[in-house]
Parts: structure tokens; sequence; C-alpha cells
């Protein structure tokens, strides 16, 4: 029996993995992922056998993890960001349910939320959430009652994928509900291709977050009512009592 | 004038610790943190400047490392976890208020959401909150106020800071709070000692979760309503409507 590793690849570059995932990386026969991410690593790991499915073959690549790990490969699943937010391990337990023997291991990476949030100043210094505007595996209505709950709960939050070419204005459909319950004025941030040579960011506020164009590469931030903009970042305070000593 | 990385280590030991964060130390003068962190990081850095302040002592901290920036020296932030998610931060910036032409860089870091989910298995698949339960800085009515409109969005949870020797029930008044929404078999988790040699996971029910023991070292996390136990693992599953293909 074989292993699998599921492994977060953070933003992309090597840099901005952990040296834990790159060990689960060097162990392992196969590397599996979708294209883009297993280029990353062709050139580092020439001699290892990398597998590549498409964009929305998630349950395909997790069946041929399974398959060569039965074979007693060691495989390494890589995603983007951590491996569980919105990753590949909780697909990959799921296939691997009537196998109860094969040991999966999950190495954690740094998500979106964090190397966005690091990017734009301190977002998330407080209790926050991370939200998915994709209902491709989510019903709407269900993103629309995360968004008041998040807003009625005080959260800083974390957005992710804001918009894409068949849904251009989900962004702008959550900004009006958040601003049902959130001022104009809230201090907000984008953040556009975390972890690439064109990485950028933009603080703005919610009046303004609606009309800012986003793409699959863009994360959004929205701070809580004690986030302001400090020397041209985003920053949420580590508490709501002032001067903790 | 010098420079201040605010550098997320991760749960603890080096190979928890991103790429990035380790080049930050290196191109560091000096390395400043609570006692904790710093220490695990003498054997390594030997040669360098290293600085400890005590517990509840991030204000001085965050002094320090702009007193030592100012004199021209590059200066190394550490916290553990994030470096942004109830880390250090949001505080330099807000120390660094008045100094606009500093340069702070914030390097992301896996925090225990991340870490110990993945230890669990990937209770986090799906949207989330992370909510603090220290009412250090929070007042206690906020505290639950996130706790209901994360149970009313059907978020996934992260909960840190479940409990402490001053706070010994917090915990509990959770579990009961989250009872009035939430089935009590609900399937939940706990992660103790992240990144140490002692880790060690639990799955256990909502109701089960209240009567378990926690300190300052355990992250607890509770599931959504799709969320199962597959092969002793907490699994969120990515979305709502099966079978992706």
């Amino acid at each position: 029996m074989g292993k699998i590793y599921v492994v977060g690849m953070g933003p992309g570059k090597e840099e901005y993995m952990t040296m834990e995932a790159v060990t689960a990386l060097d162990l392992s026969d196969i590397i599996v992922g979708y294209t883009v991410y297993v280029d990353l690593l062709r050139d580092k790991y020439k001699e290892k056998e990398l597998l590549t499915t498409g964009m929305r073959q998630e349950t395909q690549r997790c069946e041929l993890c399974l398959e060569k790990a039965k074979e007693g490969k060691v495989v390494s699943l890589v995603c983007s960001g951590d491996a569980g937010v919105y990753g590949m391990a909780s697909l990959m337990f799921q296939i691997a349910k009537d196998d109860p023997d094969m040991e999966i291991e999950v190495v954690a990476g740094v998500t979106a939320a964090l190397s966005g949030g690091a990017l734009l100043g301190a977002p998330l210094g407080h209790d926050f959430c991370v939200i998915s505007l994709s209902n491709l595996l989510t019903p709407w209505e269900l993103i629309e009652r995360r968004l008041r709950s998040a807003a009625l709960g005080d959260f800083a939050m974390a957005i992710y994928n804001p918009s894409s070419k068949s849904r251009p204005d989900h962004l702008k459909k959550a900004c009006e509900i958040l601003s049902e319950y959130i001022d104009g004025t809230r201090p907000c941030g984008i953040v556009r291709n975390i972890g690439r040579d064109e990485q950028s960011f933009l603080v703005c506020t919610l009046d303004e977050l609606s009309g800012v164009q986003t793409d699959m590469f863009t994360t959004v931030f929205i701070g809580n009512s004690r986030s302001e903009i400090i020397n041209g970042r985003l920053v949420t305070p580590r508490g709501y009592i002032e001067n903790e000593k």
C-alpha cells in the first residue's frame, strides 16, 4: 500500500511553500494535479512521474491518486493555496472512503486569505469569515445567507472567486447585500495575482468595491467595523478594547 | 531607514515555515518576539541579535521593532501561526502610523485553522469562520453574536483560545449557544499541540465537545451541516451540489 499526500502549494512560487510541503513532494513517486500547478513543479521534479488532469476534473484526479497509491506508490496531490480550504483534501477523503487503510496525509499551505491579507496589510487581524462567491457547487441563496450572517456578526471577510466570465456580477450583488448592513465607507481591499510577478493590491471603500473589475485571480477583503486604512494598508485591530497594555 | 518584517512562523517547527519566512529571518539583523517563539530560532540564528519580550507585552514588542528599524536595522517580528490572524501585523501597522516611510512587509504563515485542519482531515473544505473565545480584547457579547451568526450562516468554524485558566468554561458556553441552532450530533473535532511532538486530534459530536478539556494549545473545529466523519477524519465537502463531475 502506498500513501497519498494532499499538498497545499500556497500562492504559486516555491518560496511560498512550507518546507513540509517540499519534503512531501521530494518523498513522492508521482505528483498529480491541475495542469497549471503541476507545470510550476516540472523543472524541479524532472525525474518524477507528473500527471495532470484538466480544470473541473477533480474527481478523476482523486481517483487517479487512489489507483496509483493502491499500486504501492507514494503520490502527492497538489493544489494551490491550502489543501483543505476549497482544496482537494475533502474530496480525496470522500473518494477513498472505502479504503480505510489508505494513509492520507494533508499538508497545509498558505491560502489566499493569508497571502493576500499579508500584501494588503492585516485585514484579518480579528475574527473573520472566508466566503466563496462561486455558485458552481453551492446554491446562491446560501451564499447570500452567509454574506448576511457575516455582516451581522461584524466579521472581517475574505471573499474568494468574486467573479468569473460566467458570473461577472457576483461581487456587485454581494456588495449590494453587504450594503444593507454595512456603511458604504467601510474600508475594503482587493489583491490580484497573489504570488505572481504582477501581483498588486488596492484599498477602497465598500461603495467603490462594487464597481471594481475582478476575475478568478482576485481575492477581496471586507474590513470589520474597526478596520482602518493606515499608510495605504488595510488594518483590522486585534481587539475591540483599546490599549491592552 | 531599516525595514520591518512581520513573520508568521506557522505552528512552530521550522519545517512548517514557508521558505519566504526563512528568507526574511536570514535577511534580518535582529529578530524580535515572544520568548517561547524566539527560543525556537536560537540555535539557527546564533549570530543575530535576538530580543524577547514577555506575554502581553505586544505593544512594547512593536515599539522595539520600530525603534531598531529607525536606527537602520532590518528587523523580523516573529509570531506563531500567521502574521495577520490574531497576530502582530495589525498592531505593528498601528504603532508605525506616524512613520509612513517605514517599510513593513508581512510574511504570511500557516495559521492553526489550516495546520490543525490538516491533522483533523478537511474540516474547512467550504466557507468557514475563525472565532476566538478570548474576551481579553473583545466583549463577550460580541463573541456570542459571532457564534450565533456563524451557526445561522451554516459556516464551518475554527475556534481559537477555547479556554484558559482564567476562563475555563468558555468552550462550554460557546457549545450551549451553538446548540440552540445546531444538532448535538454535528461532527466536530479538536486538535492539541499542533506542530509539536505530542500533537493529537480527536473527532467528536457537538454534544461531546462541550465536556472536552481544552487549553490555550487547543484548536476546536465545528463542521457545517454537510460535514461527516470519514475513516476517523472530519471532512467538510467542497460543495452542496452533489457530483460536480
